[in-house]
């Protein structure tokens, strides 16, 4: 397959990156925002586009990049929240309506939210709805998409590799190695399942 | 209760007004684009902090308003997908986040989901990511409010009075009176629950 991964230099991406290349007939394309084979910002359409253009037919696309926005409730701006709008959901939403194009048929797209989704955190508001956002997104266009074309959402707790940087923002909850959550995105583009959620280390 | 009804010259709104008014100790604001005692454009943040000027201290915000983009998910653009971010999704945000700080102790916010968000229809990829995100910010947002500020969502089926005008988009779909769906409205705002969908018709 020929895979293109949005976010490849980061912690998560790295760990899909080798998780995918375990399989020697996966020919995988790197994409960062800076670093990478190709580079994208997912917040631009005309970046997207360039990027597809790029790319050429693809089997699989996968996002696993977007930024939230982090801040007390209290505080809280529209344009706060706003921005994790514009990044993490629209940015990875553009990237799966612009990318159904360029799937061949039976090809799949695999986008990431956070444990957040579903366990708010003290200054988290933003995150949460932005990956409900995203969990409503893949379980409705899993119902439209054409071509046999696939699309999950990969939703891991927070990465063992971030606990020294976030760790305080969790209490008490469990960590997973980026390697683990990378064998959900496996599962996602070898696999058969559509409009799913493949939580890791809830 | 001083309440504002955010909406409250559409169909549910005036339902709403209608079941509120069944309790002789609420005073109630009807607040519309274009309609009602007071103006408001919730994509405005301006017009938004005007809005709560006029209103003063309140004891409940309810947001029966917001549009979402409706079309086949194979042409959809980012713009199209963002407007529903902007209109419904960001706008209820906007009238909670400002809102959070005119409310009385005690308090509450009852914002309008639909049942979109947990059964996609053809051509609602928006509404669904939409109505999910409001979801996220209100479980979320319900583990950060301070001195006892409530909020919850409503979630309806199909209203009995918009049948003729969209049925067809529900095939199969029971339909609810909008006063039904209305009492979870005050069900939100004289009860004592938070973070919390109130599921109408489902």
């Amino acid at each position: 397959m020929r895979i293109a991964i949005i976010g490849a230099s980061g912690t998560l991406g790295r760990a899909v990156q080798a998780e995918l290349a375990k399989n020697p007939q996966h020919d995988i394309i790197c994409v960062g925002r800076h670093h990478g084979d190709l580079q994208v910002d997912i917040t631009d359409d005309a970046s997207v586009d360039a990027l597809f253009a790029k790319t050429g037919r693809l089997d699989a696309i996968i996002a696993t990049t977007g930024n939230v926005f982090f801040g007390p409730l209290e505080s809280m701006t529209a344009e706060d929240f706003n921005s994790g709008l514009q990044d993490k959901l629209l940015g990875q939403v553009r990237l799966a309506l612009k990318g159904q194009h360029v799937l061949n048929d039976g090809g799949s797209i695999t986008l990431t939210s956070g444990i957040i989704a579903d366990a708010p955190i003290a200054q988290g508001v933003n995150a949460t709805a932005v990956n409900a956002g995203l969990d409503g997104f893949v379980r409705a266009a899993a119902c439209e998409l054409p071509r046999g074309i696939r699309i999950n959402l990969v939703s891991p707790t927070m990465l063992s590799e971030s606990e020294e940087a976030y760790g305080s923002f969790f209490p008490g909850f469990e960590s997973v190695p980026a390697a683990r959550a990378a064998m959900a995105f496996r599962r996602s583009v070898e696999g058969v399942q559509s409009g799913q959620v493949f939580k890791v280390g809830y």
